[in-house]
């Protein structure tokens, strides 16, 4: 038997389930809390759906199901490599939702505010951080275009988060219209837009100098200089405000900040080059930082065209996702406490008095969690062992 | 797009989440609270460990994963159905707990008292009551072979049960090995003994004559005989307890009896009849039955040699698990209240007026789980909505 799990994919030891489940309890709580409702949805989807969903390069990391008995042997003299599989593990859990969108919609609200937070498959090279069996963490409105549904998930998440311990957060937040225009307004043209992006997405990294270097390396020139000055004069929603095209964008960011700042401490920026990768984005996008631990732990933005794209009708929709297993490793690292768990204690008892012990644990209950654990030799050696685990408390029955 | 699930899986509706995560958590919390733990296993495992598994009828209801690039490449050049893939779903939680606690041993207690609450996958003909995807909910104790895990496990599955509502029981058990030694005492052969069980585990079906006529039919001729003269008598312990080679578990099973009783409220019934189906059960079996409900809804038994065979060296186990998916359906048709669940409560705010809601919806949040909502027209018909979906209030902010 091959005693390790599958590549790419995690088992969990006791003290780290619990933590698992105590940071989406917690998290889904407070979703619910504050009205949002969770769905689940299973983890097998129709291959075509996923295939053509909008994943970009997800599409090509789908672990496919082979089809079975007689459907599966004709595939092989089909000869075919493409007919195998007909189904496949979803590789996130926005196409799952605007299916179940879709098929249920009568029976749900508009604007329809959902919570998912479940399993998702991409085969990647596994690598740290990057799982092949992974947990996302969902929230979505769908079927409303109003900025308050921005407001609103930016204040929820942010509860989410303080919840966890990561209260000292930063949002950063854009418009992709607002990106948009602007590089048009410096000259780019349409078809550039793609390229562009990916490269100003790294802005965080490599600076303005490095940005405006690789566009020059691409063959761009002029346009490269405009951008240089948007981007310059960018900590200003109002100069962006004024360049054509960008009028509305920019009036729905202000209002967005303002009410998000009205309502919390958080501390929320406008910064042009947040980009956010994914291709199906259409208005806001927004990133939370957490400031003590340096780290991007949640990310999102409106995508108005993918749900109406199953549906054929526009559906407006705006989602914010937190980086579950990111959380996962940073409350690992640093031995977050968990309230209200209850501390656990081992209750040692001898050969044939397991009635005595299981009352004595009844008695205990209401302050610990209790493990009865039969008397063996070398007591003192177990207890240390169970100590090291984490048990705060130890009780030795006559 | 394909909108409904893939064949035989489901999707759930917020207030089924809602019923189905209060069922985990619930459980999860009591078993915690009794000093059993939680682990989690991937979904996908080694393929090969799949089919070398202990899984019966399940091997061949394995949904099998597509090998991937170079990998399949060759595989279907090779021509071999059986080189298509190298990793499954597990079609349970027993296999992965053998692999997880082989994996992780030296970082686990002895014995290791274990929760697994979790999805797996068989590609059964679905029908009602039998899905491709499903929750199994497993506690098991690895490591012991005292009666007093039975005595455990039996009361603590009971209380997790009561904490659903579903207090009124009765507990079956009996014992694979008085049961052997009974069939051998008739007269059977040991090779007479699967096909006989087989039969025998029908007779909560077809009563006594069925399980004769059903041996006779076999050939069988004075075994039967002395096999129903046995059953009549069957209702005795010690009856049983006076056939060669039933004396230890006859024993055995009395004290588990007695502890039970002694411990709890629960109806504990010897039954010589009862036989669950798994091949992999060495020692006692049982199940519970909701008496309300007329409706089985927990199984397990001891199985002491299939851990083992995966760690070669002898692990003994057992196991019970929460129909979890049955008791879904109960709870779901008989509509339970969920206690502690806040109660819903829409509130319908103006246009630009989302700020002022927010604060009124954190006022109320101490009561409410609270949903917040834009006024629309025809407002009445949308209160209407949320009523019928079970939402308890609304409220309309001027």
């Amino acid at each position: 038997m091959k005693l390790t799990p599958v590549k790419g994919t995690n088992e969990y030891l006791p003290q780290e389930a619990l933590l698992r489940d105590y940071m989406e309890n917690t998290i889904a709580d407070i979703y619910r809390q504050n009205g949002f409702e969770r769905i689940y949805t299973p983890i097998i989807e129709d291959l075509e759906n996923l295939e053509n969903s909008e994943g970009g390069e997800n599409l090509s990391l789908i672990f496919k199901v082979l089809k079975r008995g007689e459907k599966l042997t004709k595939a092989i003299e089909a000869g075919n490599l493409d007919s195998l599989a007909d189904i496949g593990l979803r590789y996130d859990l926005t196409l799952p939702l605007a299916r179940f969108y879709a098929n249920n919609r009568s029976k749900l609200f508009t604007p329809f505010k959902c919570i998912q937070i479940d399993r998702a498959y991409r085969a990647e090279n596994p690598q740290k951080g990057r799982l092949r069996e992974f947990k996302q963490c969902d929230i979505d409105i769908l079927g409303s275009d109003s900025a308050d549904c921005e407001t609103e998930i930016i204040l929820v998440t942010a509860k989410a988060l303080a919840s966890l311990g990561l209260g000292d957060i930063t949002v950063k937040i854009n418009d992709r219209r607002l990106l948009n225009a602007a590089l048009l307004h410096a000259g780019f043209k349409d078809s550039d837009l793609p390229g562009v992006c990916v490269i100003l997405d790294k802005y965080d990294k490599i600076g303005l100098e490095g940005v405006i270097n690789l566009l020059f390396e691409k063959g761009f020139g002029g346009e490269v200089e405009r951008l240089e000055e948007i981007i310059e004069k960018s900590c200003s929603l109002e100069f962006l405000g004024g360049i054509p095209g960008c009028e509305d964008a920019a009036l729905q960011l202000g209002e967005i900040i303002s009410s998000v700042t009205e309502l919390s401490n958080i501390k929320v920026e406008f910064d042009f080059t947040l980009v956010r990768g994914q291709g199906y984005y259409t208005g806001t996008v927004f990133e939370i930082k957490s400031n003590k631990y340096q780290s991007s732990i949640a990310g999102g933005g409106r995508y108005d065209n993918m749900i109406g794209k199953f549906i054929g009708e526009k559906i407006p929709a705006v989602g914010f996702s937190i980086g579950f297993e990111r959380i996962f490793d940073i409350l690992s690292e640093t031995g977050f406490a968990m309230p209200g768990v209850k501390k656990r204690l081992v209750l040692f008892y001898d050969e044939g008095k397991f009635a005595k012990a299981y009352k004595k644990a009844e008695e205990l209950g209401g302050e610990y969690r209790v493990t009865l654990r039969k008397k063996v030799k070398k007591l003192g050696k177990v207890i240390k062992k169970y100590e090291d685990a984490g048990f705060e408390e130890h009780l030795i029955l006559d």
